[in-house]
């Protein structure tokens, strides 16, 4: 039996361990570089410092720790009769995230972001939230720390999968449909697209005008943001050590999903450091859907995190602002940018980009579900096709590392239309 | 750190070490004690072979312990948060078996039953299901071990929980609603009672009769049975270990949701072990609804598992066969009868009932959701609020165990309902 894998004391920042630093966020008036000032009444103290910082290594804080260790160090699973079913040569593990409380990887940042809001007093967070998972996520770390939170969640989502609302209210949030009549980013929406399935981008704006209004009040980001990206280091810092542990010597390739992109760069980035140290030659491979391919198709440019321009400007890869992505059950890959560290990784060919239809998703989640029991969310499915296409292709031994960033127990209504062919 | 607990290499029997032996169960026609011959139409050797047995420790296949590897161990978590919103002196430790492929305990024994019957060459496996835990374990399970599935759902759960039967779906598995006009038994029911919400026990008949009359087939019991219990005790082997692991000396007092049984017996038996070899003090309480109290309400006797009467005559707390519970939402509770080998502990002073009732279930999983991030199923949720009941006069040290038998997150309308005040 290997050692016991424990959770990582400090998180992995690779801002400062790549050849380039990455470029700067900026202010949205002035476009010049955001200061700590400019992030003050939107985020804690503690984030703020994270969001700016090219320290390779941050500590955890002990709270934060003990709050992992509810469900942390989530396993890293071999994927024996998957790797039967795909009739590959390669030994495919699994980084599962489902066992944390609310069945993804959004706790990591989530405990991490209502900790920091803690310590400055904050009484209130407001957030957005796609499919669900960061909004019971956040909802779950703010009943931990004491903290209200108001979700907007995007209206396609709120629609069709009451259960994660639910979730959110179990732990005491308050969830709204966006884009609502409760702001005037919403409203201006409604006005002009009174059918919109909504998106991130609206809801992020919804959220941040709430926060921006109300001194009591700060606003949280499920991704995207270097701070969020930092979090889910453990991810990958947990993997790296467990892989290792397994008797491997590297991971020769690495599979994630990317929306906003924290996931994948949560998993990828400890990886990455064994490459940029000269450790090992791991590729990293971020699948996102074929409906909303930021990385594929969009272009790498400086542009809003959200619809209406209240965020600072990002350097990211991104479909634009506006851009609302068809109503796939990956809400929680719907975003029209990504994590301009995940984006600047990519740009200086570390990662690559493959963009997968919702199908072939839920076809390979369906093969894996039955081989290993898992029934991944859609999201993670993206991932799983992707690692799947690849290791059908592979005849020599080669390890893949395929992030499974949640279970889709709340989406079966999604894998039921699947399999009964009702999906578009 | 403590040591790390493995995946226990033996199953636990508690028949063998008890004091007076567990009385036998009888044939329905000749009610002779059944033979294994008279089982076998319905059940694999392996599976008979341990419901007959009085060996105290049977050896678990290897093939059952690697499928066993992809979820196993489960953890015991210290629940600090917990114990501080009950103002307890008591240290609680949760054993959480929902971090299974699907959400609950029910693997433990599908897999197992999965495995014997496949040594036997079995093409077919029909069963009964509650809220669908049951259904989605053996549906899981007959896709890793190569057999179909059929399924009949109790009516009420299939209706208003459609997410379980999408998972077996998933696996695999062919649901039906029950009753249904497929079997004699339930076109008998229908014709009586077309409005019934239909039970446990009337679906129980309807896969029996289905499996008796297919050579092909066999049937598969998700609880009651002493094989299921043994299966289950892989759940108090390793919480035994844990806690030991985790520096105490013993278990106080262990609570576990009773419905058929086999989730308390699982957790609890090993720590009888401990008692009935006096190196322990270990008190067990089953916490039952207060719409189904066969411990605390109904009679010790024999009964048939089933309303039609397919099934070997059992002795047992019931409420009698044809009793059918009002359709709370811990579906996986409404049975009218107890597990034949926790009625015996009972009897013999081992373990002791109590009744919950549905609201104060849901209040209390909501508190410990709130402190601890995992939303119980409704039926474990029992066991948390006798638990926090009786923790919350606890006013000097000791030690409570807590079996949280799976996850709600495909229960969350239940707990919408209860937080809208809409639960009756």
């Amino acid at each position: 039996m290997p050692e016991p894998v424990s959770i990582p004391t400090h998180w992995y920042n690779i801002a400062g361990d790549l050849p380039d630093a990455p470029p700067p966020h900026l202010h949205p008036g002035t476009r010049e570089p955001v200061t700590a000032a400019d992030l003050e009444p939107l985020f804690a103290a503690g984030l703020i410092e994270q969001e700016l910082s090219t320290e390779t290594d941050i500590a955890i804080p002990e709270p934060v720790r003990e709050a992992y260790a509810t469900y942390r160090t989530t396993p890293l699973l071999r994927a024996r009769s998957f790797e039967r079913a795909l009739g590959t040569a390669a030994r495919i593990y699994v980084k599962y995230e489902g066992v944390s409380p609310v069945g993804s990887h959004k706790t990591n940042s989530a405990l991490a972001q209502a900790y920091y809001n803690s310590v400055d007093g904050v009484k209130k967070l407001t957030t957005e939230t796609g499919a669900g998972q960061w909004g019971s996520a956040l909802s779950f770390a703010c009943a931990k720390f004491g903290i209200d939170l108001e979700v907007w969640q995007v209206r396609a989502s709120f629609e069709s999968k009451p259960y994660r609302r639910h979730l959110i209210e179990v732990y005491g949030g308050t969830v709204h449909s966006s884009p609502s009549d409760l702001t005037a980013s919403g409203r201006k929406v409604l006005d002009e697209q009174p059918d919109t399935p909504g998106s991130l981008g609206i809801a992020v704006s919804e959220a941040v005008e709430v926060a921006a209004g109300d001194p009591a009040a700060r606003y949280a980001l499920g991704s995207v943001l270097n701070h969020v990206v930092l979090h889910q280091t453990v991810i990958g810092l947990e993997a790296v050590e467990q892989l290792r542990a397994a008797g491997e010597e590297q991971a020769d390739v690495v599979f994630g999903c990317a929306g906003g992109g924290s996931n994948l760069a949560g998993l990828s980035f400890p990886f990455l450091r064994e490459v940029l140290h000269g450790r090992a030659t791991t590729r990293v491979v971020a699948a996102e859907p074929a409906a909303c391919p930021s990385i594929t198709r969009g272009e790498y440019r400086y542009d809003h995190g959200d619809i209406v321009g209240l965020t600072p400007l990002l350097k990211m890869h991104t479909l634009g602002q506006d851009f609302i992505p068809d109503p796939i059950h990956a809400g929680g890959l719907r975003y029209h940018g990504m994590a301009p560290l995940l984006s600047h990784t990519v740009e200086l060919g570390y990662v690559q980009g493959t963009a997968v239809a919702q199908t072939d998703a839920f076809a390979a989640a369906v093969e894996f579900a039955r081989s290993e029991g898992i029934v991944p969310a859609p999201e993670s499915a993206h991932a799983i096709a992707a690692a799947a296409e690849y290791a059908r292709t592979v005849t020599e031994p080669e390890v893949i590392v395929i992030g499974l960033s949640g279970h889709g127990q709340l989406d079966l209504p999604a894998y039921a239309a699947y399999l009964h062919g009702e999906l578009g």
